[in-house]
């Protein structure tokens, strides 16, 4: 029988992903989880079955922590500038790991269509949670533009994860995330002159 | 006295980044380039002392590849999204491998502080070269939003590299463009309704 406790699994998935960031996708082993988590050998396997579907429980963990972020986030009513503005420098600043990491699995499932194929499913309901944030938030972001507005956030993040850690503003990010907004607004909402100061 | 034969040098700069693309930057040694380059033990270290130095090479030879083809991309008149477009699709897919490289490099500096720095140097480079373009081709966006529009191409064209390779179409390069474009540009300076369909 597989074993299935949550907290246990949470706490492996969990020190996947920081093992991810710190060491990059080659330091994450099934035996540096178990040393790093202080649990016997044999352990993480239990769980992942092999080094792919430890890389892949890493990234629907991350998913999972991200999408419940932001549901939390769109409780209360804001501007998509704010939103994501503090969307992003969260992510790049006090959650800089978890984002690192699905970054490694990123470049990563160029070499492991197995991985490919799990994050294309997490890209996919994405898509799906987000279009529900919009309808939520009834945002003027015409509906086809969700994928390049994801494309965008996450490609925005990248950049400042990888940024030097001192460089990631709230003006640098926001400069950022303007851009990306009045973007993807259709013309008649995009703000005035204002947008030049 | 220490090697200079420049065609050399490049070969093993250019091998460094093809590997680097296929393998990783774990895959990136000096014994890997001189096999696949086909030369006798010793020849990388001679032009790089340590890894760090053969990972900055490959990151300087990158950036030097990428400035002589927006260099030439902004010899002939055409619109901002015109030539976005095509940079980032020839770059997501024909060179694909020397995004990915850089990409690697990227996430690796997290961990090195020398490539870091190096990377840093060569990002600033960068912005003054975009100036310059947009000088060149007496573009109407504002000059401070320049590094965003630097750093938002970026995250694209990591977006687009990692994507599955099928995925990437003219289309969807186009529409990520167009937010980054019209976001960028003075609000007077975006086109009318036909960003609408």
């Amino acid at each position: 029988m597989p074993p299935t406790n949550p907290a246990r699994r949470n706490a492996l998935t969990d020190t996947a992903i920081k093992l991810l960031a710190v060491s990059g996708v080659h330091g994450l082993t099934h035996r540096a989880v178990e040393k790093e988590a202080d649990l016997p050998p044999g352990t993480a396997s239990n769980y992942f079955r092999s080094r792919e579907a430890l890389l892949v429980a890493a990234a629907e963990r991350i998913a999972e922590l991200h999408h419940a972020d932001t549901d939390r986030a769109t409780e209360h009513p804001a501007t998509l500038v704010d939103l994501l503005t503090e969307s992003l420098l969260t992510a790049a600043t006090t959650l800089r790991n978890r984002y690192l990491a699905i970054f490694e699995l990123q470049l990563e499932a160029v070499r492991r269509p197995l991985l490919a194929s799990a994050l294309a499913g997490l890209q996919d309901m994405s898509v799906r949670i987000t279009a529900g944030h919009h309808d939520k938030l009834g945002l003027a972001i015409p509906r086809e533009k969700i994928p390049a507005l994801i494309a965008l956030y996450g490609g925005a993040l990248f950049t400042l994860v990888t940024a030097p850690p001192g460089s990631v503003s709230r003006d640098v990010v926001q400069s950022m995330v303007q851009v990306i907004v009045y973007g993807a607004l259709p013309a008649t909402d995009t703000p005035g002159s204002t947008r030049l100061e």
